[in-house]
């Protein structure tokens, strides 16, 4: 069922060796990573990034390397700082769309040359596509995958967010890779004996899977998109008018949005994680600092 | 609750920091093996014993060492061979009670050695029991903890037998260290990164953990043991009566019991694969090979 469901956005159809079901998002996020490291490797993440991304390369032992998001330019790809980090170790090179936590929803253009930059630095793309299909933007969500023949593509995603069951734990690992430059029976090999010893979600959240992906009603999604849009608006409208406050980019995805701090001219908070547990503690209200 | 649970049958009470909830019994035995892991280490594991083991050591590339268990003597660890087999690089050694594959269930005076051993040895011991209570001979299941004193024992459980519920992914690894020898905040962290990263069981699962541990009523048990008794007497029963095969111990607990192929009997029938193989053929009777 999530081949099918995947392979809908996809000009190629993926096939069931290609997916791989995962305890949520983070094991796949890991199993992405277990499967690519190897002694002196090194890859690429995104700054602003998702942390789990930090963790889990540490974990498997690869050196990270940041790479920039450009706010000015709706958090894309500095792709020249990606060609500048690159080299022969880099194994991975991460993106996230629609972005966590910035909020940006990537143009089939940008996507594009992502996949053209990869190409040329024989690297594959790592795209985590978790808060894929909530997009509210001009940019119509556009999987990484579309671009598997160009550049293997292993694409990250769960039922979490989409579907909202945060603590189900059910997401995917997939290949997208029709033309096999990357895919071998040993990486397969490898995969499936992580998840013998890892393992996958429960069996009967498993069984749940086709008839939530076949028979979800679009009202649903709809419903989501509509109330993720009308807050994200509100935040974006609210903040125009707090002076020490900017956003550089209204957010066009996902359910976060990147806010600029104006520290100097706030009195008496030091930085954003101070900022962060004053907000907390007098208003009640909880954000994540973006250091 | 599964703090209260455990420390039932405990001299000594634990604590939620003693207690970690992982996605099923093979998560919980790939956390003990990380926690351990370090370069050059090796881990004692039984022969006969569980491949899920075998398949976490060298995922965590732990050298693994294996000591026999005595058929002739209810299954029990051969302590020589053990002391022979460790070394100053000796992180862990592995015990399962009540057994699988070999139904043994250990005597209190057997784990008392087992504990003087792994003292005199210096070395944690993993009581590997996801069996636990699963008993219908002899001996009454004691749990490994109450060795806890004497050396650190990390207990790894889960819900699936004795609830009977396979597939929930739900157990638990139990640092038993009262004279905190071995606990220290760096373990302790390291264990709660190991879970930000590979995460835990659904959380609606756990948070029917509680009802289920507390309120199961023990005619619910009672059902589980006699059954298991039941099946387990037919089938020694009727091994005896089978030439080529034999059991060389009466299963005392867990859902296995271990037997002996008399090869050279065996008309046609190359080794242990082979003949379960054309069992599950012939006669749909699906078993594990011992090798």
């Amino acid at each position: 069922a999530i081949a099918e469901y995947l392979s809908c956005d996809l000009p190629y159809k993926l096939s069931c060796d290609d997916v791989f079901i995962t305890s949520g998002c983070t094991q796949a996020i890991d199993v992405a990573l277990a499967m690519l490291a190897r002694p002196g490797a090194n890859v690429l993440i995104p700054r602003p990034g998702f942390p789990i991304y930090e963790l889990c390369a540490t974990f498997r032992r690869l050196e990270i390397r940041y790479y920039d998001l450009l706010p000015e330019n709706g958090w894309e790809v500095d792709l020249d700082s990606v060609e500048a980090l690159a080299d022969q170790n880099t194994v991975g090179f991460v993106i996230i769309n629609p972005g966590n936590p910035c909020g940006n929803v990537y143009s089939y253009q940008h996507l594009k040359k992502i996949a053209e930059t990869a190409e040329k630095l024989k690297i594959p793309v790592i795209a985590d596509e978790v808060y894929g299909h909530l997009v509210f933007g001009d940019n119509p969500f556009v999987p990484m995958g579309v671009f598997g023949s160009m550049v293997p593509v292993l694409t990250l995603g769960s039922l979490s967010k989409r579907w909202i069951v945060p603590g189900w734990r059910l997401g995917w690992f997939v290949i997208n890779d029709p033309s096999c430059m990357f895919k071998n029976p040993k990486i397969i090999e490898r995969i499936k004996k992580y998840f013998d010893i890892l393992g996958g979600p429960a069996t009967f959240i498993q069984a749940a899977v086709p008839r939530i992906i076949e028979q979800t009603d679009n009202v649903f999604f709809k419903k989501t998109i509509n109330t993720l849009k009308m807050t994200s608006d509100i935040c974006w409208d609210m903040i125009k008018e707090i002076p020490c406050l900017t956003c550089p980019q209204k957010p066009q995805g996902s359910m976060a949005a990147m806010i600029k701090l104006n520290i100097s001219s706030l009195e008496d908070i030091s930085d954003d994680i101070d900022f962060c547990f004053r907000l907390a503690k007098e208003e009640s209200v909880i954000i994540l600092p973006g250091k």
